[in-house]
């Protein structure tokens, strides 16, 4: 392919870094479009259509927040466990757009149920079927509370259908991958591949999203496709076991938007021997396989967060309980005064201290120790006997940080994934919409 | 007097606006000393005594941390209701410093309880009067885990109790508000008067504190100095209830300290009539003047918040209940996205729509009516229809900014206080220690 990528790609994301990312697998049963319909006015993908012609189950998590877009209302709606396709476009939330923004979403559906139906006519096999609305999904991202662009990309519903491609390579996924960004500098995208039964699967994932990150069910976009056969109601609760401990393990900024969603789509088109409950040994493998890919692409969203140097992990062990361990990781994850002494690469362990302490939890403080790195700073209420601020320093200089808190009550723990807050992230945040 | 000041001020506070400071007047009964004990290294001072020969009513709110400071682990042992001294160190929290910092504080009161029994004993009056080591009260605050430096400031004691002044002229007041300071740039100073009875009231009070500011109980340092004659008993529920709207209705980076306190002193001087309870007419006027005296103090500290250009007031009207209303608020007043949006100035009220969703609270989405300034900016789940922008941009460049979010279903409401997120914050807190 000799397509030049650059004039489609959100101008953000770093060209020269393609070779580094991974790469994804076509998945049978699917097809993606990505087009622009002039969101942006720089003539960037912003639209991006994926497509199953034979149908896929599904399973999706939303955001909780009590305010949702215009799409999250449609998928809640939606009570079938069977799609025909997901659109999904950038620069605007549709979200407080009122009716007018609802009724945009509904002629787009319209617009679309048309043209898949008119190719799903032209199938070459000669199989034609009809695509509901209802069949359909949407996903938006952007600014929240400007009026709802609908007929700019109801206009681009025929061209988006007619691009549609079966040949998922490199290219295609990496140009989906940026047409749903937005303050992203990078795609995010991750491939695993496992058995179920003696078929081999694939999955192939991507996601979106660097500010507006907290955790509460999907708080970000993201989009897994497989071609495994699994019905929808076992999807959706490995879905969620699995977004526990990786979307809804990361923390950027402690806002959540109104729009996030992680959807997993399953074609079938492995033809793996059924699968009659969610317990099924055979699903070990998948489930293993997708906690993986989640856990990559969260961390990527993570040290894509928006303005963010350093990769930081916070481990807390020795809890009470799971939910103890997860309530003092996200208040040390989402401290401003923690979050800056990163980005300083200042060892200030007293505001781990301070965060451990305003989470409220039961803790004995001379029971609490604190590791940053390999090193104990903290034990006993008091600075660690060997404590030696140099080395520590030093080691805060690195890309990649490890904090881990032993709270010595009890065997529950959780881990947490942050990063520093920075200049840059009030730079990209103070004049957003310009 | 014409000492200069500046040899003992906080370097940061900004001398050439002493002008701009409210004038405090001297309590009867009290005497402060501020000195140095060279904990920061340049000479400015950092200790702070508030004796009262004659002792006083108290009444205090602490920090809810779950890690507190050996100075409030001191206090809270403290079971009387009636003090004759307050010492105040700043550089250091004595927070997470072992059994040393709970020893060295001892060994501290030990020699502030010996010098000023025998100050007592040189009283001019000739009334001797033995202080004991549970008539002081303590507060520190500074950086949390670094050894407590006890020797310097015991060494200092001798120093202090002879530099204790009766007569609490302007500069007086002025150098112990800077004396209690850390990354403070103004001192906070509030005078109030008020009547019991037929007897003039005065209420002295000072505040330290611009990061790790948060809601709960008593987010800073500050103590209020009365001549009125109110039991602690009373103090103390008109303490809590003036904070609730006050020192509670404020964050600046929902960090909480471990170590922060409010204290009310009361002298009993102003020899007003007995109070025989909390419900007592007479006691009217003192609650609003201490509520005022509160406000006026916490919005010092908002505006003296770490890197702030903006003063914010958040109002949120027509909730069910004020608890609804108050997490609405903070919700808004602690979303990074929201801060940043008006540190650049950018009428993005989409961020106070995804603030409002994030609360978790059961709003009706298109009942909210969202006002910026006096224009009305959203209503009925949209722009609203005589939305705009030039204008509301204009109005952002100003340094105060109103923000009233009308929920309109019920008649709870509270408003809250807050700053914008500055480059300077980062600057300020990603080495604060250095």
């Amino acid at each position: 392919m000799t397509v030049n990528l650059k004039n489609f790609l959100n101008p953000k994301i770093k060209m020269a870094k393609m070779g580094e990312y991974q790469e994804l697998q076509a998945i049978n049963g699917l097809e993606i479009s990505s087009i622009s319909a002039d969101l942006y006015g720089d003539g960037r993908d912003d639209l991006t259509l994926f497509y199953f012609k034979d149908g896929a189950n599904f399973a999706a998590v939303y955001t909780t927040s009590k305010i949702t877009s215009a799409s999250i209302n449609w998928n809640l709606k939606i009570k079938r466990h069977f799609i025909k396709g997901l659109l999904v476009n950038t620069k605007n939330a549709n979200t407080f757009t009122g009716t007018k923004g609802a009724q945009g979403l509904k002629e787009i559906a319209n617009s679309l149920s048309k043209a898949l139906t008119i190719k799903s006519s032209q199938s070459p096999e000669g199989v034609s079927d009809v695509v509901k609305i209802t069949d359909l999904l949407f996903a938006s991202t952007g600014v929240i509370g400007e009026e709802f662009p609908y007929l700019k990309i109801k206009n681009r519903i025929p061209e988006l259908v007619k691009k549609l491609k079966i040949d998922q390579n490199k290219y295609v996924w990496f140009k989906a991958a940026s047409a749903i960004t937005t303050t992203d500098t990078r795609v995010k995208v991750a491939y695993e591949e496992c058995k179920i039964g003696n078929k081999l699967i694939k999955i192939s994932g991507i996601a979106k999203g660097s500010g507006m990150i907290a955790p509460n069910m999907a708080t970000m976009l993201s989009f897994i496709f497989t071609d495994a056969n699994i019905p929808s109601v076992f999807l959706k609760s490995i879905l969620k076991k699995v977004a526990a401990t990786t979307f809804n393990s990361i923390s950027i900024d402690n806002d959540m938007s109104t729009n996030d969603m992680v959807g997993i789509f399953a074609t079938g088109k492995a033809k793996n021997s059924k699968v009659y409950n969610v317990l099924d040994p055979k699903l070990q493998d998948f489930e293993k396989a997708l906690h993986r890919l989640c856990l990559n692409l969260s961390k990527q969203i993570v040290v894509d967060g928006e303005g963010a140097k350093k990769f930081v992990t916070i481990k807390v062990t020795g809890a009470k309980s799971i939910s103890m361990a997860k309530n003092i990781g996200f208040s040390i994850a989402n401290s401003p005064l923690f979050k800056t002494a990163i980005a300083g690469e200042d060892p200030n362990w007293g505001r781990i201290v301070m965060a451990i302490g305003k989470s409220g939890e039961n803790i004995v403080p001379n029971k609490v120790q604190i590791k940053i790195g390999d090193y104990l700073v903290a034990e006993q209420n008091m600075v660690a006997k060997d404590y030696n601020e140099k080395m520590i320093k030093k080691y805060m200089e690195w890309d990649s940080i490890a904090i881990e808190i032993n709270l010595n009550i009890g065997n529950g723990s959780f881990t947490t994934y942050t990063c520093d807050f920075t200049h840059d992230y009030i730079d990209i945040n103070a004049d957003y919409r310009n």
